[in-house]
């Protein structure tokens, strides 16, 4: 857990570009922090599209390296891009989100100022999740690294046969799998594309990594859970046009027996959720969970 | 069911290329049909890496037209390409195997003369397969045009997010799915691609199409299994490097608001098995179905 | 398709027992059917419950002698009882569901005079739905006969281990399985149980019967969809407790040996849906496709 | 991990029942032991059906006490059976099999002396698998403990409507869960009834708790897997015939309301396998991951 720099001095703003009438909603928070005593900077990208300029627009890096917090305005994608350019430097995050409840942006735009009033003066729970960092090698060279919040996913292409991927674990190997990928996820990324392939929910405390198969040949081939000490390697055996991608945002092009060294990250992130926030009520609203009360039913 | 002429005097002999020490097969089954007095044509492709020459090596298009029964020696993928070659031809196809039971291919190369024998005397059981057909269609003109034995699948590149297809049925709306994309299959195709997606089995003599999402977004996006009299129309309506393909044979790039039309082919597939045949003792084998037998069990 | 004596002279009511507040909507159905003329007589057990008596009340036999038209007003279990009785009367049937939209009872009860003013005088469209038969043979002799709308099922009770059950199609031998139990269904029953046990939605016109094994032992044992005409025999091998069920409305205890023989009915059901009526509609609304509109992501 | 008194001075023999011409195997690994300078305790219900009488027969509690290892020969159903029992102890286990690998009796009675030469000189690897405790309380009470290797069971009877299942975890709500059931499955379980259910995989050394839902209701009731420390509570909201059990050794009846309180026993199993010893490999073996060499294809 990093250490929490409560009554954060510096706060970073990051906001989704191309969201309708954000500025206002904008205009207000800033208005709030500054009224509050809070330095406010705007992440670089946000800055431009928002229009802002001078010293107040930082770079990830300067984020990093100088806020004591960053509060996400946006979805879960907006979330996920800067949560991992962040993730080196334990600046924790609060989300909010724009109408649509988010697995990590879980504050609604509306009312939002009176919940931060609160997680400003510390009445928040912390909540750490897991990354995970990757290694391409060819040929023995490191031809690419990445990191990920959801996912590390090794696909084939539309138009390509079967991909076949060797997956060996903690040096013993697991086996020769026939499928369109195989999708490496975190407990965060669980509730994503890992979801849509078949695989499980893990809850973020689990410490465990998810290894789900896509389309897999084999009948048997199901997603399994291993540990999050778990390294590991995935050479590309057969298939043309494989890909590795981290989180959708990072790619590499990869060739016969090229490998994919995956592991947890060092680095982790921490969320801020304000109090009595529960991560079961999260799943239940994006999951539609609450949709068949007792005594009704879809098909009954 | 096609006309059967049996004794069927011309029989075309279509074999899996690059398979080791064939050429002592192949030239026992010429010899053994030549002395019952069949004239044997070879597939053209066939005949080039055989290494035969002359007037007997023929394109798929005349074995449709002078053939009586083609002889196929490969894997279900063999079959695969001729059958969709020959379908418009109504000539029926026997599948010999090369060591693993195929489901298209269910003659052993061990003991295939004495089943061929029996079976060109008539005993035999004909069995029909659908086929569909597909065009592609850009601002109202017809781009492309398949024809898929298993199925035509849509579906997006390895690097790009999550394709957004429409689906209409007959002119009624079904969905907006968000997936990796979409398999329509027959029951042919059921135990191939489809299967591995998620997708039910559909016997042969089941006059249904299989419409199988991959990896959907929206976890009630379930496989639908509608009536072969149905005119299925996808539009792609977001998604970047997204494509089409019939039996992974032929393939069209597709950009936004391309449409592909999907239906039952007039024309069918006819496979002669041998008398005893079962479709399901095919499944058990395939599948391995029989490995756990009374009393024992995988995880007991 | 049944003879259909538009304009309905005699129309049967069905009504869902405890439903607050129905007799107001009964009442003014029956005083708006009265008022154009048609002669409304009361299920016996709709009648008891709402207090009515009299030459009115009808057992389902004698509706089916007597009645044009059934109206039910209830969810789809109500509708699922009353059809699979009426079905051997080819008495269609239109359902007027209380406040959520059913499969089978697709007219909301705001606004439904409208609706039924239009289609009685011939504004509508029929749809049939298959049923499914089963006797029960034990050393022989028939134990138990039983008739669905939706489902046979066949399953272990909660404490014994897993079933062991023969399954046999036209004669073939398709395998033994080793499961919880084996789902047989209907297109209609395919959104039921059958949907949570795996199975994939089969379209109503599609003549197809869904095989769906319940926590399968071996996990190639996938659900699997047989043409209508298929005669069904499952025989009880191994396991203690197993019972079958006939839309969960008629139950039989088995043991070792006994077999269930399943077909087609040769009866059917008529729905009569509103002009513009749509079985994907009604699928998207339930299932809840609509819910992640083009855009949004309830994981992005 | 248990304080190992290498070299086992005092060795628990435990045998199936019913193994054709065990007493033969049985026999040389007595005398093998002997030989070695082990002394050697039957299981009771060993020494009862092989026949054998006197002061080396001890109950499970016995062996508790007084073994330094336990050999099993039999299946996992036996392994299951006295692991659990022998929990309290710390004993530790080896798991012979009869023909056919296990997931916990890895080692084939052909060669076991080998084998176990070298294991009783120190020579394996020493696993360690969680258990789960589970209570079940009405009004307030406890009425029923259990203690599972695999898995707790919460399910319907076979002619009872779905359950609903109220699930809290650490205090807070999860869902209202309609289904057949509910599996609470420890990654030694994960292998068993939850993977028929379609549950993940979970590695020995994940610590993780996997709820699998039986023919879930709502689509999006999927497979979770929380830490194990987590306290899961269950509480029986609707539904007749509704029981729990432990391994499908000990059951309890349930009626609404009544709870099942399920969290990790503070006890642990050790199993001892021999040197190179795979996880993956027993997967592989048993869930059949071998069978589709690279280029070759069930499907292809």
């Amino acid at each position: 857990m990093p250490d929490l720099h409560v009554p954060f001095h510096t706060i970073a703003l990051v906001v989704r570009q191309n969201t309708d009438n954000i500025e206002e909603s904008v205009g207000r928070i800033v208005a709030f922090l500054e009224r509050r005593g809070h330095a406010v900077v705007f992440e670089e990208e946000t800055a431009a599209h928002l229009g802002l300029t001078g010293a107040r627009a930082m770079s990830p890096i300067d984020i990093g390296a100088h806020a004591d917090l960053a509060i996400v305005m946006g979805g879960d994608g907006t979330m996920l891009g800067i949560a991992r350019q962040l993730a080196p430097y334990d600046v924790p995050l609060i989300g909010i989100n724009q109408g649509r409840l988010g697995f990590m942006t879980d504050i609604p735009l509306d009312g939002m100022l009176d919940v931060l009033a609160k997680m400003l003066t510390g009445s928040f729970q912390a909540e750490r999740r897991t990354l995970l960092e990757g290694q391409v090698l060819r040929d023995g060279d490191v031809i690419h690294v990445g990191m990920a919040v959801n996912d590390v996913v090794v696909s084939r292409g539309a138009g390509a046969g079967m991909a076949e991927l060797r997956v060996d674990v903690d040096g013993h190997f697991m086996y020769n799998q026939r499928s369109d990928g195989l999708i490496i996820a975190t407990p965060t990324g669980s509730t994503a594309y890992a979801l849509s392939a078949g695989g499980p929910l893990l809850h973020p405390s689990l410490g465990g990594i998810g290894l789900v198969p896509i389309a897999p040949h084999a009948l048997s081939n199901r997603p399994i859970v291993l540990p999050e000490s778990s390294l590991i390697e995935i050479e590309i055996m057969r298939g043309r046009d494989i890909s590795v991608n981290f989180d959708m945002q990072t790619f590499a092009s990869l060739m016969a027996h090229d490998r994919i060294l995956i592991k947890r990250s060092p680095h982790t992130i921490t969320f801020l959720h304000p109090e009595g926030w529960s991560y079961y009520h999260t799943l239940r609203e994006k999951l539609h969970w609450n949709e068949y009360p007792s005594g009704e039913g879809k098909l009954s």
